[in-house]
Protein backbone atom coordinates (compact mmCIF):
# COMPACT_ATOMS: atom_id res chain seq x y z
CA UNK A 1 0.00 0.00 0.00
CA UNK A 2 1.39 3.55 -0.83
CA UNK A 3 1.70 6.37 1.10
CA UNK A 4 -1.19 8.22 -1.15
CA UNK A 5 -4.13 9.53 0.33
CA UNK A 6 -7.12 11.07 -0.65
CA UNK A 7 -7.72 15.10 -0.23
CA UNK A 8 -11.50 16.44 -1.26
CA UNK A 9 -12.32 19.70 -1.16
CA UNK A 10 -16.33 19.77 -1.11
CA UNK A 11 -17.83 23.08 -1.52
CA UNK A 12 -21.86 23.84 -2.02
CA UNK A 13 -20.91 26.40 -5.01
CA UNK A 14 -17.72 26.90 -6.84
CA UNK A 15 -15.03 25.21 -4.42
CA UNK A 16 -12.91 27.67 -5.67
CA UNK A 17 -11.98 28.69 -1.97
CA UNK A 18 -11.71 25.50 -0.15
CA UNK A 19 -9.73 24.30 -2.72
CA UNK A 20 -7.21 26.75 -2.41
CA UNK A 21 -7.11 26.22 0.99
CA UNK A 22 -6.79 22.88 1.03
CA UNK A 23 -3.78 22.50 -1.51
CA UNK A 24 -2.30 25.33 0.36
CA UNK A 25 -1.98 22.99 3.18
CA UNK A 26 -1.51 20.16 1.79
CA UNK A 27 1.78 21.98 0.11
CA UNK A 28 3.16 22.09 3.56
CA UNK A 29 3.14 18.10 3.71
CA UNK A 30 4.98 17.40 0.41
CA UNK A 31 6.56 13.83 2.37
CA UNK A 32 2.42 12.80 1.86
CA UNK A 33 1.09 12.38 -1.76
CA UNK A 34 -2.41 13.42 -1.96
CA UNK A 35 -5.05 12.40 -4.70
CA UNK A 36 -6.95 15.69 -5.08
CA UNK A 37 -10.93 15.52 -5.48
CA UNK A 38 -12.62 18.48 -5.91
CA UNK A 39 -16.31 18.08 -5.25
CA UNK A 40 -18.04 21.78 -6.40
CA UNK A 41 -21.87 22.21 -6.13
CA UNK A 42 -22.63 20.02 -3.13
CA UNK A 43 -25.72 21.38 -2.47
CA UNK A 44 -28.78 19.22 -1.87
CA UNK A 45 -28.59 15.95 0.43
CA UNK A 46 -28.78 13.24 -2.45
CA UNK A 47 -25.17 15.16 -3.44
CA UNK A 48 -23.75 15.25 0.03
CA UNK A 49 -24.73 11.30 0.32
CA UNK A 50 -23.32 10.62 -3.03
CA UNK A 51 -19.53 12.86 -1.94
CA UNK A 52 -20.00 10.81 1.48
CA UNK A 53 -19.62 7.39 -0.68
CA UNK A 54 -16.97 8.78 -2.42
CA UNK A 55 -15.23 9.52 0.51
CA UNK A 56 -15.66 5.82 2.02
CA UNK A 57 -14.92 4.42 -1.32
CA UNK A 58 -11.34 6.48 -1.38
CA UNK A 59 -10.68 5.19 2.42
CA UNK A 60 -11.33 1.63 1.69
CA UNK A 61 -9.09 1.85 -2.00
CA UNK A 62 -6.14 3.64 -0.02
CA UNK A 63 -6.69 2.13 3.44
CA UNK A 64 -5.45 5.35 4.85
CA UNK A 65 -8.22 8.10 5.98
CA UNK A 66 -9.11 10.64 3.61
CA UNK A 67 -8.76 14.50 4.47
CA UNK A 68 -11.93 15.94 3.58
CA UNK A 69 -11.93 20.47 3.39
CA UNK A 70 -15.10 21.25 3.32
CA UNK A 71 -17.01 24.86 3.16
CA UNK A 72 -20.73 24.16 3.19
CA UNK A 73 -22.99 25.81 5.00
CA UNK A 74 -26.30 23.60 5.81
CA UNK A 75 -26.59 21.51 8.88
CA UNK A 76 -27.71 18.63 7.32
CA UNK A 77 -25.36 18.58 4.55
CA UNK A 78 -21.99 19.02 6.78
CA UNK A 79 -23.87 16.26 8.99
CA UNK A 80 -23.87 14.02 5.94
CA UNK A 81 -20.02 14.23 5.34
CA UNK A 82 -19.29 14.26 9.61
CA UNK A 83 -20.80 10.71 8.56
CA UNK A 84 -17.31 9.57 7.21
CA UNK A 85 -14.49 7.88 9.48
CA UNK A 86 -12.45 10.67 7.91
CA UNK A 87 -10.48 13.70 9.13
CA UNK A 88 -13.31 16.37 8.41
CA UNK A 89 -11.87 20.05 8.34
CA UNK A 90 -14.60 22.06 8.21
CA UNK A 91 -14.58 25.93 7.48
CA UNK A 92 -17.89 26.76 9.33
CA UNK A 93 -17.13 24.94 12.03
CA UNK A 94 -13.11 26.20 12.56
CA UNK A 95 -13.90 29.68 11.44
CA UNK A 96 -17.97 30.93 11.36
CA UNK A 97 -18.54 29.44 14.89
CA UNK A 98 -15.65 31.64 16.75
CA UNK A 99 -16.53 34.49 14.41
CA UNK A 100 -20.28 34.14 15.37
CA UNK A 101 -19.38 34.78 19.00
CA UNK A 102 -16.71 37.45 18.35
CA UNK A 103 -19.02 39.44 16.10
CA UNK A 104 -22.10 38.77 18.44
CA UNK A 105 -24.35 38.06 15.22
CA UNK A 106 -25.05 34.89 13.89
CA UNK A 107 -23.68 34.48 10.07
CA UNK A 108 -26.41 34.22 7.52
CA UNK A 109 -25.96 30.27 6.98
CA UNK A 110 -26.38 31.08 3.50
CA UNK A 111 -24.41 29.06 0.69
CA UNK A 112 -21.35 30.59 0.13
CA UNK A 113 -21.40 34.12 -1.34
CA UNK A 114 -17.87 35.13 -2.31
CA UNK A 115 -17.33 34.95 -6.05
CA UNK A 116 -20.87 36.32 -6.57
CA UNK A 117 -21.85 38.66 -9.16
CA UNK A 118 -22.11 41.67 -6.51
CA UNK A 119 -23.27 44.75 -7.98
CA UNK A 120 -22.99 45.81 -11.47
CA UNK A 121 -20.32 48.47 -10.67
CA UNK A 122 -17.56 46.09 -9.54
CA UNK A 123 -18.52 43.58 -11.51
CA UNK A 124 -18.26 46.44 -14.51
CA UNK A 125 -15.05 47.39 -13.39
CA UNK A 126 -13.78 44.01 -13.34
CA UNK A 127 -14.96 43.49 -17.07
CA UNK A 128 -13.81 47.06 -18.13
CA UNK A 129 -10.04 45.52 -16.69
CA UNK A 130 -10.19 42.39 -18.17
CA UNK A 131 -10.93 44.46 -21.41
CA UNK A 132 -8.42 47.27 -21.25
CA UNK A 133 -6.05 44.02 -20.65
CA UNK A 134 -6.63 42.25 -23.88
CA UNK A 135 -6.95 45.31 -25.51
CA UNK A 136 -3.90 46.28 -24.52
CA UNK A 137 -1.58 43.08 -24.91
CA UNK A 138 1.92 43.14 -26.12
CA UNK A 139 2.18 46.93 -27.05
CA UNK A 140 -1.03 46.58 -29.69
CA UNK A 141 -2.14 50.42 -29.45
CA UNK A 142 -1.27 53.55 -27.64
CA UNK A 143 -4.56 54.55 -27.36
CA UNK A 144 -5.38 55.48 -24.01
CA UNK A 145 -2.62 54.32 -22.40
CA UNK A 146 -2.59 56.94 -19.81
CA UNK A 147 -5.54 54.67 -18.24
CA UNK A 148 -3.48 52.29 -17.42
CA UNK A 149 -3.05 51.41 -13.85
CA UNK A 150 0.34 49.85 -14.73
CA UNK A 151 2.30 48.66 -17.68
CA UNK A 152 4.29 46.09 -17.55
CA UNK A 153 7.74 45.62 -20.16
CA UNK A 154 9.78 42.75 -21.18
CA UNK A 155 11.64 41.21 -23.41
CA UNK A 156 8.85 38.77 -25.72
CA UNK A 157 8.23 35.64 -23.62
CA UNK A 158 9.17 37.33 -20.58
CA UNK A 159 5.83 36.73 -18.27
CA UNK A 160 3.88 39.80 -19.39
CA UNK A 161 0.95 38.59 -20.77
CA UNK A 162 -0.40 36.39 -17.87
CA UNK A 163 0.69 38.25 -15.01
CA UNK A 164 -1.31 41.28 -16.39
CA UNK A 165 -4.53 38.98 -17.72
CA UNK A 166 -4.28 37.80 -13.81
CA UNK A 167 -3.76 41.64 -12.32
CA UNK A 168 -7.11 42.08 -13.84
CA UNK A 169 -9.20 39.53 -13.67
CA UNK A 170 -7.94 38.55 -9.44
CA UNK A 171 -7.72 42.28 -8.73
CA UNK A 172 -9.00 44.62 -11.25
CA UNK A 173 -6.29 45.99 -12.32
CA UNK A 174 -5.80 47.91 -15.94
CA UNK A 175 -2.48 46.51 -16.88
CA UNK A 176 -1.24 47.02 -19.84
CA UNK A 177 1.99 45.58 -21.38
CA UNK A 178 4.43 46.63 -23.59
CA UNK A 179 7.37 44.35 -25.38
CA UNK A 180 10.71 45.41 -25.04
CA UNK A 181 11.96 44.94 -28.95
CA UNK A 182 15.49 44.77 -30.80
CA UNK A 183 15.14 48.57 -31.84
CA UNK A 184 14.39 49.12 -28.23
CA UNK A 185 16.90 47.56 -26.93
CA UNK A 186 19.38 48.61 -29.45
CA UNK A 187 18.57 52.38 -28.75
CA UNK A 188 18.39 51.65 -24.81
CA UNK A 189 15.54 53.64 -24.73
CA UNK A 190 12.23 52.76 -23.45
CA UNK A 191 9.16 53.06 -26.46
CA UNK A 192 8.59 56.34 -26.38
CA UNK A 193 4.84 55.87 -26.24
CA UNK A 194 5.48 55.06 -22.15
CA UNK A 195 8.33 57.74 -21.71
CA UNK A 196 5.31 60.22 -19.97
CA UNK A 197 3.92 57.43 -17.82
CA UNK A 198 7.53 55.89 -16.54
CA UNK A 199 5.86 56.34 -13.04
CA UNK A 200 3.87 53.38 -13.65
CA UNK A 201 5.82 51.21 -15.63
CA UNK A 202 7.24 47.73 -14.31
CA UNK A 203 9.60 45.23 -15.98
CA UNK A 204 10.20 41.39 -15.72
CA UNK A 205 12.92 40.06 -16.66
CA UNK A 206 14.17 35.93 -17.44
CA UNK A 207 16.97 33.69 -16.66
CA UNK A 208 18.60 33.79 -20.31
CA UNK A 209 18.58 30.04 -20.48
CA UNK A 210 14.93 29.89 -19.13
CA UNK A 211 14.03 32.32 -22.26
CA UNK A 212 15.78 29.94 -24.87
CA UNK A 213 13.72 26.68 -23.32
CA UNK A 214 10.35 28.37 -23.77
CA UNK A 215 11.24 30.58 -27.08
CA UNK A 216 12.02 27.01 -28.37
CA UNK A 217 9.00 25.74 -27.83
CA UNK A 218 7.52 28.24 -29.60
CA UNK A 219 9.91 28.73 -32.76
CA UNK A 220 12.35 25.64 -32.71
CA UNK A 221 15.80 26.79 -33.92
CA UNK A 222 15.26 30.12 -34.59
CA UNK A 223 16.97 33.56 -34.25
CA UNK A 224 14.62 34.54 -31.40
CA UNK A 225 15.12 31.36 -29.56
CA UNK A 226 19.06 31.04 -29.61
CA UNK A 227 20.78 31.70 -26.97
CA UNK A 228 22.92 34.13 -27.14
CA UNK A 229 20.42 36.30 -28.81
CA UNK A 230 18.43 35.56 -25.47
CA UNK A 231 21.31 36.52 -23.30
CA UNK A 232 21.76 39.75 -25.51
CA UNK A 233 18.00 40.74 -24.87
CA UNK A 234 18.10 39.86 -21.65
CA UNK A 235 21.04 41.75 -20.53
CA UNK A 236 19.82 44.87 -22.46
CA UNK A 237 16.88 44.74 -21.32
CA UNK A 238 17.93 45.16 -17.95
CA UNK A 239 20.11 47.66 -18.52
CA UNK A 240 17.69 49.88 -20.58
CA UNK A 241 15.65 49.16 -17.19
CA UNK A 242 18.03 50.21 -14.68
CA UNK A 243 18.96 53.48 -16.84
CA UNK A 244 15.56 54.39 -17.12
CA UNK A 245 14.77 54.18 -13.63
CA UNK A 246 12.34 51.30 -13.84
CA UNK A 247 11.73 48.85 -11.00
CA UNK A 248 12.04 45.13 -12.47
CA UNK A 249 11.35 41.23 -11.12
CA UNK A 250 12.61 38.48 -12.11
CA UNK A 251 10.26 35.81 -13.26
CA UNK A 252 12.22 32.85 -14.06
CA UNK A 253 11.38 31.30 -10.39
CA UNK A 254 8.36 33.19 -9.77
CA UNK A 255 4.07 32.22 -9.82
CA UNK A 256 2.34 34.27 -12.15
CA UNK A 257 0.59 34.90 -8.32
CA UNK A 258 3.74 36.16 -7.26
CA UNK A 259 4.31 38.01 -9.76
CA UNK A 260 1.36 39.78 -10.02
CA UNK A 261 0.85 40.18 -6.33
CA UNK A 262 4.44 41.35 -6.11
CA UNK A 263 4.33 43.84 -8.85
CA UNK A 264 0.19 45.19 -6.92
CA UNK A 265 2.38 45.41 -3.38
CA UNK A 266 5.12 47.54 -4.97
CA UNK A 267 3.05 50.38 -7.06
CA UNK A 268 0.98 50.39 -4.26
CA UNK A 269 -2.74 49.62 -5.66
CA UNK A 270 -5.57 48.46 -3.76
CA UNK A 271 -5.87 44.78 -4.23
CA UNK A 272 -9.85 44.54 -5.16
CA UNK A 273 -11.78 41.46 -3.97
CA UNK A 274 -14.14 39.52 -6.34
CA UNK B 1 -18.19 54.93 16.55
CA UNK B 2 -19.92 53.11 13.66
CA UNK B 3 -20.76 49.00 13.58
CA UNK B 4 -17.47 48.98 11.08
CA UNK B 5 -14.59 46.56 12.22
CA UNK B 6 -11.20 46.01 10.45
CA UNK B 7 -10.67 42.72 8.95
CA UNK B 8 -7.19 41.76 8.31
CA UNK B 9 -5.44 39.57 5.73
CA UNK B 10 -1.82 38.71 6.80
CA UNK B 11 0.15 36.14 4.73
CA UNK B 12 3.75 35.51 4.53
CA UNK B 13 3.71 35.49 0.65
CA UNK B 14 0.94 36.31 -2.32
CA UNK B 15 -1.87 36.82 0.63
CA UNK B 16 -4.15 35.39 -2.07
CA UNK B 17 -5.16 32.41 -0.24
CA UNK B 18 -5.91 34.35 2.93
CA UNK B 19 -7.96 36.75 1.56
CA UNK B 20 -10.13 34.87 -0.35
CA UNK B 21 -11.01 32.29 2.63
CA UNK B 22 -11.46 35.43 4.52
CA UNK B 23 -13.67 37.32 2.47
CA UNK B 24 -15.76 34.05 2.28
CA UNK B 25 -16.16 33.66 5.49
CA UNK B 26 -16.46 37.69 5.98
CA UNK B 27 -19.99 37.24 3.10
CA UNK B 28 -21.48 34.96 5.51
CA UNK B 29 -21.90 38.58 8.06
CA UNK B 30 -23.40 40.89 5.74
CA UNK B 31 -24.93 43.36 9.05
CA UNK B 32 -21.27 44.16 9.44
CA UNK B 33 -19.42 46.46 7.49
CA UNK B 34 -15.72 45.43 7.49
CA UNK B 35 -12.72 47.82 6.37
CA UNK B 36 -10.72 45.10 4.60
CA UNK B 37 -7.01 45.33 4.90
CA UNK B 38 -4.48 42.17 3.07
CA UNK B 39 -0.91 42.44 4.25
CA UNK B 40 0.99 40.39 1.74
CA UNK B 41 4.86 39.71 2.42
CA UNK B 42 4.91 39.48 5.83
CA UNK B 43 8.21 37.45 6.00
CA UNK B 44 10.36 39.14 8.86
CA UNK B 45 10.08 40.24 12.79
CA UNK B 46 10.25 43.76 11.58
CA UNK B 47 6.96 43.61 9.01
CA UNK B 48 5.03 41.45 11.95
CA UNK B 49 6.01 44.64 14.31
CA UNK B 50 4.61 46.57 11.77
CA UNK B 51 1.43 44.43 10.92
CA UNK B 52 0.97 44.56 14.42
CA UNK B 53 0.88 48.11 14.91
CA UNK B 54 -1.60 48.43 11.84
CA UNK B 55 -3.76 46.27 13.97
CA UNK B 56 -3.56 48.09 17.40
CA UNK B 57 -4.55 51.52 15.13
CA UNK B 58 -7.22 50.02 13.62
CA UNK B 59 -8.25 48.62 16.69
CA UNK B 60 -8.39 52.32 18.39
CA UNK B 61 -9.48 53.64 15.48
CA UNK B 62 -12.59 51.76 15.45
CA UNK B 63 -13.10 50.57 19.13
CA UNK B 64 -13.55 47.29 17.88
CA UNK B 65 -11.50 44.43 18.03
CA UNK B 66 -10.32 43.64 14.71
CA UNK B 67 -10.69 40.59 12.93
CA UNK B 68 -7.05 39.19 11.74
CA UNK B 69 -6.74 36.00 9.07
CA UNK B 70 -3.48 34.83 9.36
CA UNK B 71 -1.68 32.47 6.82
CA UNK B 72 2.18 32.55 8.18
CA UNK B 73 4.52 29.68 8.77
CA UNK B 74 7.14 31.43 11.14
CA UNK B 75 6.43 30.56 15.07
CA UNK B 76 7.76 34.18 15.49
CA UNK B 77 6.33 36.05 13.36
CA UNK B 78 2.71 34.03 14.37
CA UNK B 79 3.99 35.05 18.05
CA UNK B 80 4.34 38.79 17.28
CA UNK B 81 0.62 38.91 15.62
CA UNK B 82 -1.21 36.98 18.68
CA UNK B 83 0.15 40.09 20.67
CA UNK B 84 -3.24 42.01 19.34
CA UNK B 85 -6.08 42.49 21.50
CA UNK B 86 -7.71 40.82 18.05
CA UNK B 87 -9.64 38.07 16.81
CA UNK B 88 -6.50 35.99 15.53
CA UNK B 89 -8.12 33.46 12.94
CA UNK B 90 -4.48 31.40 12.34
CA UNK B 91 -5.24 28.74 9.66
CA UNK B 92 -1.83 27.15 10.99
CA UNK B 93 -3.38 26.54 14.29
CA UNK B 94 -6.63 25.65 13.52
CA UNK B 95 -5.57 23.29 10.09
CA UNK B 96 -2.05 22.18 10.54
CA UNK B 97 -1.54 20.98 13.90
CA UNK B 98 -4.70 19.21 13.31
CA UNK B 99 -3.11 18.05 9.91
CA UNK B 100 0.16 16.86 11.42
CA UNK B 101 -1.77 14.92 14.35
CA UNK B 102 -3.66 12.78 11.45
CA UNK B 103 -0.89 12.34 9.19
CA UNK B 104 1.68 11.98 12.08
CA UNK B 105 4.32 14.08 10.20
CA UNK B 106 5.49 17.17 10.49
CA UNK B 107 4.75 19.81 8.51
CA UNK B 108 7.09 21.73 6.26
CA UNK B 109 6.91 24.43 7.97
CA UNK B 110 7.82 26.67 5.14
CA UNK B 111 6.84 29.77 3.97
CA UNK B 112 4.02 29.63 1.73
CA UNK B 113 4.37 26.96 -1.16
CA UNK B 114 1.27 27.21 -3.29
CA UNK B 115 1.50 29.22 -6.00
CA UNK B 116 4.66 28.89 -6.33
CA UNK B 117 6.52 28.26 -10.10
CA UNK B 118 6.34 24.57 -9.32
CA UNK B 119 7.69 22.50 -12.01
CA UNK B 120 8.64 23.27 -15.75
CA UNK B 121 5.85 21.18 -17.14
CA UNK B 122 2.82 22.84 -15.24
CA UNK B 123 4.01 26.24 -15.54
CA UNK B 124 4.13 25.64 -19.40
CA UNK B 125 0.73 23.66 -19.28
CA UNK B 126 -0.35 26.97 -17.66
CA UNK B 127 0.81 29.29 -19.85
CA UNK B 128 -0.02 27.61 -23.28
CA UNK B 129 -3.58 27.86 -22.39
CA UNK B 130 -3.32 31.69 -21.46
CA UNK B 131 -1.70 31.52 -25.17
CA UNK B 132 -4.17 29.55 -26.42
CA UNK B 133 -7.04 31.50 -25.39
CA UNK B 134 -5.83 35.27 -26.26
CA UNK B 135 -5.41 33.77 -29.41
CA UNK B 136 -9.31 31.83 -29.86
CA UNK B 137 -10.75 34.98 -28.44
CA UNK B 138 -13.79 36.18 -29.83
CA UNK B 139 -13.44 33.77 -32.61
CA UNK B 140 -10.02 35.37 -33.91
CA UNK B 141 -8.90 31.88 -35.98
CA UNK B 142 -10.06 28.49 -36.44
CA UNK B 143 -6.16 27.64 -36.79
CA UNK B 144 -6.30 24.39 -34.33
CA UNK B 145 -9.52 25.09 -32.82
CA UNK B 146 -9.59 21.11 -32.23
CA UNK B 147 -7.31 21.77 -29.88
CA UNK B 148 -9.29 23.58 -27.56
CA UNK B 149 -10.85 21.60 -24.40
CA UNK B 150 -13.51 23.69 -24.66
CA UNK B 151 -15.71 26.61 -26.93
CA UNK B 152 -17.43 29.10 -25.66
CA UNK B 153 -20.37 30.56 -27.71
CA UNK B 154 -23.21 33.39 -27.26
CA UNK B 155 -23.94 36.52 -28.43
CA UNK B 156 -21.23 39.50 -28.18
CA UNK B 157 -21.00 40.79 -24.65
CA UNK B 158 -22.77 38.01 -23.17
CA UNK B 159 -19.68 37.28 -20.92
CA UNK B 160 -17.06 35.03 -23.21
CA UNK B 161 -13.93 36.37 -23.01
CA UNK B 162 -13.59 36.88 -19.25
CA UNK B 163 -14.76 33.08 -18.56
CA UNK B 164 -12.18 31.82 -20.82
CA UNK B 165 -9.49 34.24 -19.54
CA UNK B 166 -10.44 32.59 -16.02
CA UNK B 167 -10.66 29.23 -16.88
CA UNK B 168 -7.19 29.35 -18.72
CA UNK B 169 -5.41 31.24 -15.70
CA UNK B 170 -7.30 29.07 -13.04
CA UNK B 171 -7.27 25.78 -14.28
CA UNK B 172 -4.94 25.52 -17.37
CA UNK B 173 -8.06 24.87 -19.63
CA UNK B 174 -7.82 25.70 -23.46
CA UNK B 175 -10.90 28.05 -24.05
CA UNK B 176 -11.64 29.30 -27.21
CA UNK B 177 -14.69 31.22 -27.77
CA UNK B 178 -16.78 32.24 -30.98
CA UNK B 179 -19.53 34.59 -31.09
CA UNK B 180 -22.64 34.33 -32.98
CA UNK B 181 -23.33 37.07 -35.17
CA UNK B 182 -26.26 38.41 -37.18
CA UNK B 183 -25.67 36.19 -40.04
CA UNK B 184 -25.24 33.15 -37.88
CA UNK B 185 -28.77 34.03 -36.04
CA UNK B 186 -30.21 35.10 -39.38
CA UNK B 187 -29.27 31.20 -40.66
CA UNK B 188 -30.27 29.60 -36.89
CA UNK B 189 -26.79 27.93 -37.12
CA UNK B 190 -23.28 27.43 -35.13
CA UNK B 191 -20.71 28.95 -37.30
CA UNK B 192 -19.53 26.37 -39.79
CA UNK B 193 -16.07 26.00 -37.71
CA UNK B 194 -17.80 24.44 -34.67
CA UNK B 195 -19.95 22.05 -36.26
CA UNK B 196 -17.88 19.28 -35.92
CA UNK B 197 -16.12 19.92 -32.72
CA UNK B 198 -20.27 20.48 -31.32
CA UNK B 199 -19.07 17.79 -28.31
CA UNK B 200 -16.78 20.45 -26.79
CA UNK B 201 -19.36 23.50 -26.70
CA UNK B 202 -21.38 25.22 -24.61
CA UNK B 203 -23.34 28.67 -24.39
CA UNK B 204 -23.83 31.52 -22.71
CA UNK B 205 -26.86 33.69 -22.67
CA UNK B 206 -27.72 36.91 -20.93
CA UNK B 207 -30.76 39.07 -19.99
CA UNK B 208 -31.96 41.13 -22.94
CA UNK B 209 -31.44 44.51 -19.90
CA UNK B 210 -28.82 43.57 -19.25
CA UNK B 211 -27.02 42.96 -22.42
CA UNK B 212 -28.45 46.16 -23.17
CA UNK B 213 -26.92 48.44 -20.40
CA UNK B 214 -23.36 46.60 -20.85
CA UNK B 215 -23.43 47.81 -24.80
CA UNK B 216 -24.83 50.74 -24.29
CA UNK B 217 -21.47 51.06 -22.21
CA UNK B 218 -19.50 50.54 -25.48
CA UNK B 219 -21.24 52.21 -27.90
CA UNK B 220 -23.84 54.53 -26.92
CA UNK B 221 -27.31 54.78 -28.64
CA UNK B 222 -25.98 52.44 -31.24
CA UNK B 223 -28.46 49.53 -33.04
CA UNK B 224 -25.66 47.43 -31.58
CA UNK B 225 -26.99 48.64 -28.09
CA UNK B 226 -30.92 48.85 -28.44
CA UNK B 227 -32.61 46.93 -26.04
CA UNK B 228 -35.16 45.65 -29.72
CA UNK B 229 -31.77 44.03 -31.13
CA UNK B 230 -30.40 42.85 -27.93
CA UNK B 231 -33.61 41.00 -27.32
CA UNK B 232 -33.71 39.66 -31.35
CA UNK B 233 -29.93 38.71 -30.61
CA UNK B 234 -30.72 36.62 -27.30
CA UNK B 235 -34.10 34.94 -28.46
CA UNK B 236 -32.66 34.00 -31.32
CA UNK B 237 -29.06 32.81 -29.77
CA UNK B 238 -31.25 30.71 -27.54
CA UNK B 239 -33.57 28.97 -29.99
CA UNK B 240 -29.94 28.35 -31.95
CA UNK B 241 -28.46 26.45 -29.23
CA UNK B 242 -31.05 24.53 -28.32
CA UNK B 243 -31.59 23.46 -31.98
CA UNK B 244 -28.13 22.92 -31.95
CA UNK B 245 -28.06 20.73 -28.69
CA UNK B 246 -25.90 22.70 -26.93
CA UNK B 247 -26.02 23.93 -22.71
CA UNK B 248 -25.60 27.13 -21.95
CA UNK B 249 -25.92 29.40 -18.76
CA UNK B 250 -27.55 32.90 -18.00
CA UNK B 251 -24.37 34.87 -16.86
CA UNK B 252 -26.98 37.78 -15.89
CA UNK B 253 -26.54 36.98 -12.14
CA UNK B 254 -23.53 34.69 -12.21
CA UNK B 255 -20.07 35.84 -11.42
CA UNK B 256 -17.09 34.83 -13.94
CA UNK B 257 -15.75 32.24 -10.92
CA UNK B 258 -19.65 30.60 -11.46
CA UNK B 259 -19.41 30.87 -15.16
CA UNK B 260 -16.12 29.06 -15.65
CA UNK B 261 -16.72 26.40 -12.50
CA UNK B 262 -19.85 25.28 -13.85
CA UNK B 263 -19.19 25.02 -17.23
CA UNK B 264 -16.00 23.01 -16.37
CA UNK B 265 -18.06 20.99 -13.81
CA UNK B 266 -20.35 19.84 -16.68
CA UNK B 267 -17.86 18.98 -19.40
CA UNK B 268 -16.44 16.95 -16.87
CA UNK B 269 -12.76 18.55 -17.32
CA UNK B 270 -10.22 17.93 -14.53
CA UNK B 271 -9.65 21.19 -12.31
CA UNK B 272 -6.22 21.49 -12.29
CA UNK B 273 -4.46 23.32 -9.11
CA UNK B 274 -1.76 26.00 -9.16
Amino acid sequence: MSNRRTAFFISDRTGITVEMLGNSLLTQFDVVEFQRVTLPFIDNLEKAQDALNQIKAAHTESGKRPLVFTSLMADDLREEIAKADAMVLDMFERFIVPMEAELKVKSAHAVGRSHSAGNFKDYNQRIEAVNYTMAHDDGMTNRHLDQADLILVGVSRSGKTPTCLYLALQFGIKAANYPLIPEDLEKLKLPPALLPLKHKVWGLTIVPERLQQIRQERKPDSKYAALENCKWEVNTAEILMKNAGISFLNSTTKSIEELATTILHDAQLARRVY
